[in-house]
């Protein structure tokens, strides 16, 4: 029954939507029910939009082992406002002694703002490999060029909490160990595209959830 | 002469920079002393470039009339890393009572998130003049569609702390109120495209620093 | 059953499909009908696509007050052929003693090519709140920098008809004027983020349609 | 009825995406049977995407009379996969005593990929009409600059083969007689816009099937 | 010594550069005297920048055979302001009798609005070469889209004149019989990338300025 | 001497740009003896471009341990004309048993093109880690979507070799390990932001270069 009236109200929304879209395009906030884009979700019927679609609240994250930080994304997936905009954030917050594990966003520049604690972090420069590294407490801000690997250590004694702004709606967050070591790409590939040990790279599949 | 002085400055500056330049351009810190081109500043040479460029530290900023609100800029002529990547953001306090008039920036979408306080924000649509408004919070964030106009207000009780990010490395602050009051575009000429009264306008061109 | 269904129905949609669409994209004619995307409108089957779609007309435009000057828009809702070329024009008229009121296009720069009349017109630079202006007549032009406030007044004895050419197929049309008086933004509230007195306010929101 | 039937469908359609959308768009392979949007063919549901996908073979092709090539496609259209990321290419084959005749691609800037043969290629730019020509055999590679005019001769004694990417998922490729004399725009309307004689006209629009 | 000069000398460049550029980039008004970069010129600096460079103003052009008509380009390197803002125009007038032969803009989307006169204009389509053609008059734009080959013919009794806006500050003019056969590209290899004949190539050739 | 009759040919060169600058701007051919834009090197003189600045060429690479594998850049820092064009490529070559590490391209799409042996390449989404994976021969092509991390391994018995085209003139590639073990981070960093084992580390970065 559910889902006869999910369908009934779909047909009126799509009915209706030939009425209303599309004097302005100021927004498109995503409706996540339809294909895609290569430009992103396609937009909300304007009729449904509201003051909600376009805020969005950050509680403090989950601490996840063995890294032990956590995040909570504010990208067009989950905040349908910015869907379009070309930007959108996370919060991360990192336990003592924890880190944000070395990563990459493919598609997007970043601004780090720290909120609270100490943090070491750093990029590492394409061809060159290069380490800009740096340390950031409340109120500073770092940029990572964009696509760079960078890391995250929190060097305190309290928790570090800091926000990550990139310029993409949705702009992709690759766990270099977790992108090595957490999928099904098999051990004697892996060892030879990264020249780690054999035990080591079954070591690491292991604590980070890869098989093969 | 001075066209031969021209010249062998000019042989200084262009001989050092052949020696470092551009295996690859992860980044272009922005070499203020040099002209701009349309896609930002000109690179400084990568051999003096350091770890600090990327960084940049905000501090509570001074709090100004009539509005009382105060801001710093971390964009590209004041952030000389985020020249070319496409990004950039600012603090903002506002005091008690205080607001951000209404104002656009002109080359970017905006993500507001909240520090400290409670803000009463909004935007306003193109052609319908639409106004989308909500309350914010700590760790509350607002989208501001690319151009429009919008405004802060702090309704609660304490001092109001905010980074307003935008997905562009300069992206201009345009101050409705000034825009129209703080120049010196004629009086006349203010009422006839503004609608305003001339006593108005005068009271107000006092008030904002226009002339005229 | 319901799969098969599925299948069979989804097979003359791929079907028919590989007939119209798309070995080329030299165009994507808007069809309104179908919800909008980041990037505009999604495109009319190739089959319906006639030379029609790709030309526009503009008669006089109907003046209206308060600023006594009319629009036609050619933008991707009204001229579907523009949808995805990033480019789109309006037809102003502007009566004897009107204006065309300070305003923006939030997602444009702007050539204004004067066809018959005097026109005086500037911009207003952002940061600095710094006046550009010019008188202008037939066959001159005047570039709008990118998103920033400007107005058109004519000051000759004959109306005047402009063309404003954007590079944007939908870029917004921003009266800072009705922005800031012509929505049901509170009266209290515009005080506070424009400075314009309470009087002033609620005469401008009689005038510009303006509520609360 | 029809309008039951649509919905009903659609009602699919929609109902299968909802599972499968968007936590990420790392790519976009297209669905080559839904409406295009500007930046492209709408996405493939994830669940489907497979790692063939994203690649694509290409075998020699047919030579085609009268300039004695051929060609096959890996754009958008053809490789799925191509789509939404900017990028894609096409084989060429040559005959010995064949051309690849002038024509342009609307929408890129292209790199020519010798793999076997001897090529004289040229570019011819705009404005000025000057020519920038040079000949290449295996592993040599030219830059077309965007949308401008180029041709490929095979100059040698064997068959040439070579490979043409381009910065875009579908750029275009206009053949210019064929644009000039393979279609139907009238013998003195070419005339007119081309200043070749009314004699061959007829006899170009026979050997490249134009009409009229 | 020479060090110490060097500083000093860059001690006067930084000195007075940091008083003229960049706390905005509202605008970036070409100073063609610089190299240009490859999204536009380098800026003017901003204390010579005056009204002036943001205006332009167009006469009616020289007619030039053999096709009848007169162009003036008001692109970034004649219209200093349009740099770096994605938009320029050009003037066009057409004899009674004459066209703008079949051509392409490499660079950009247009819009072709006519002042006066008839013209019966079209594009033509890549890959399949289909024709799209109107007739305008005045009031009336026609879309042409991105890079594609196109023509306007004066059908009308009057001379016609036409702006034609474009998306891009420098787009780039390409004639496509002059790009044929208006260059030194050899008779033999004229031929043989386009299927015209020797002798027709070689009157063109005479007629267009070509030589070889 | 040498270095005075470089500063009189520059000073030459700068005075004649002057002349020659900007009717086009259908290339921007590199120049990088001076400073770089963000949007690439600034144009070398127009009247110093000749064809050769377009064309590039391309021999067996040495291979080099502990991968086996050989590379040639053709991007703009190499090959000046691909300059603006937004479109580069390089040569890869494999011995047998080796493979061309994991990495990413911070700032691209790929297309791999097999020109001979047989490979195995793959790349590893973002957020989940997913592979896609597949065989490659001679004219098989595979799209690497932008940003992710990737692989080849040549998995044949005779060498591999294969080109990457990336649209982007300077796309960076950041071999994964090497970024990891290549530098001097120290070694507790590394372990606390990959994971890996501290005697795993002191190994690899021996093998890779790195110290600390």
């Amino acid at each position: 029954m559910g889902t006869t009236l999910f369908f009934f109200i779909f047909q009126i929304i799509i009915f209706t939507s030939t009425i209303s879209h599309g004097l302005t395009q100021d927004f498109c906030v995503a409706d996540t029910s339809l294909p895609e884009s290569p430009s992103g979700y396609l937009c909300k019927n304007i009729e449904n939009v509201t003051a909600d679609d376009f805020s969005f609240s950050f509680e403090p994250t989950n601490i996840i082992d063995p890294f032990k930080f956590g995040v909570k994304f504010g990208f067009a997936p989950q905040f349908h406002g910015v869907n379009g905009q070309g930007i959108g954030l996370a919060r991360i917050d990192i336990a003592v002694g924890g880190t944000v594990p070395l990563h990459t966003h493919p598609r997007a520049s970043e601004l780090v703002l720290i909120i609270s604690g100490t943090v070491v972090m750093g990029f590492i420069t394409s061809d060159s490999n290069m380490l800009y590294q740096t340390t950031l407490n409340a109120n500073d801000v770092m940029i990572v060029p964009r696509g760079l690997q960078h890391f995250q250590i929190n060097t305190g004694k309290v928790p570090v909490t800091f926000y990550a702004i990139l310029n993409n709606q949705n702009p992709g967050f690759q766990v270099t160990s977790s992108s090595m070591f957490g999928n099904d790409l098999s051990t004697d590939m892996v060892k030879s595209v990264t020249a780690v040990s054999t035990s080591e790279i079954k070591r690491l599949k292991k604590l980070l959830g890869g098989s093969g």
